[in-house]
């Protein structure tokens, strides 16, 4: 078997076309006409355009880990997750969005609120990125606000069980545990 | 500040009418409309229907681990990813498709395939699951075979640097850091 050659590098595809096919809620679909550089073909690519989403560790003084329990229509599934969720307009810094949700999820507030880790949601079909912002010596201070389309159960874990409670599928949302991963290696 | 109720658990929300919206090559869009429990208000919620994907940890006998680069019409970049891909239809087995798409991308075949890991991709709004295939002793013995709308690069990296490559983004798709996730707990 010939070895790969080391030195191809992949090519951006061109991008030919590119329409608005539906708008909803919470992202808009577009599809592309891009050129697969390796055999010069064009095909069609649906893309979601989505805003950027931003996770919070938000961690006790007694290193516990506020965590929330809802219910996902995706899923049709009741997950446990750490508080998020999407920037809104006009918000640029996810560390305030991050402040923000995770106050009106859980109300929690805390310290030295910043920036951990930053993933794609999903680069093949979603063009956002996720933010996950680390708070440390979170208190409960407020009363939740939940959106009109939340119901959320706030769970504290110790910091330390997560990795265990990855490996036992007890959180199971993929960008979730990118965010733990994130955490695990700040430590 | 009352604390929370430690006795209360999320419900699941009653699916009261559902609807397809469109249908795209990878994935349908359906729009639910369902009961928050906490208000008794009735939300339309979007869902896309996905197939099961598998990403795959290929370990080769002196623990690098197969990487793939290709190019993500989503986030417009080109991407350090393992490899993977969708189950296809009556594809029952996650193992069986990871072994097809492990030759497939990158010509790679090894023994003792079998699941570390399983995650829903995006619970929230997507109902599929992503299942992680550990693959062990893999060695070049393929040549690969693209589908035409695939263009990659094979990478070889050490499985112990991938913690750092992780720190430094230079893999940074939410799905895959999922799985290296369950590869390092395996350790």
């Amino acid at each position: 078997m010939p070895e790969p050659d080391p030195t191809r590098r992949v090519q951006k595809w061109e991008k030919r076309k590119s329409q608005l096919l539906s708008e909803h809620r919470i992202f808009k679909i577009r599809e592309d006409n891009a050129v697969n550089p390796r055999t010069g073909s064009e095909h069609k690519m649906v893309v979601l355009e989505c805003p950027d989403w931003v996770n919070i560790i938000a961690l006790t003084p007694d290193r516990e880990v506020v965590l929330v329990e809802q219910y996902r229509q995706g899923s049709e599934t009741v997950e446990l997750e750490i508080p998020g969720g999407m920037m809104d307009p006009g918000e640029t810094d996810p560390v305030i969005t991050a402040v923000r949700e995770l106050t009106e999820e859980t109300g929690y507030t805390g310290e030295n609120a910043h920036k951990i880790g930053e993933c794609f949601a999903n680069p093949a079909i979603m063009d956002n990125r996720v933010h996950t912002i680390l708070v440390e010596n979170c208190r409960l201070t407020n009363e939740v606000q939940f959106d009109a389309g939340e119901d959320l159960v706030t769970v504290l874990v110790k910091a330390d069980d997560l990795p265990q409670m990855v490996k036992e599928g007890k959180i199971r949302h993929s960008i979730i545990l990118a965010a733990l991963q994130f955490f695990a290696l700040e430590n």
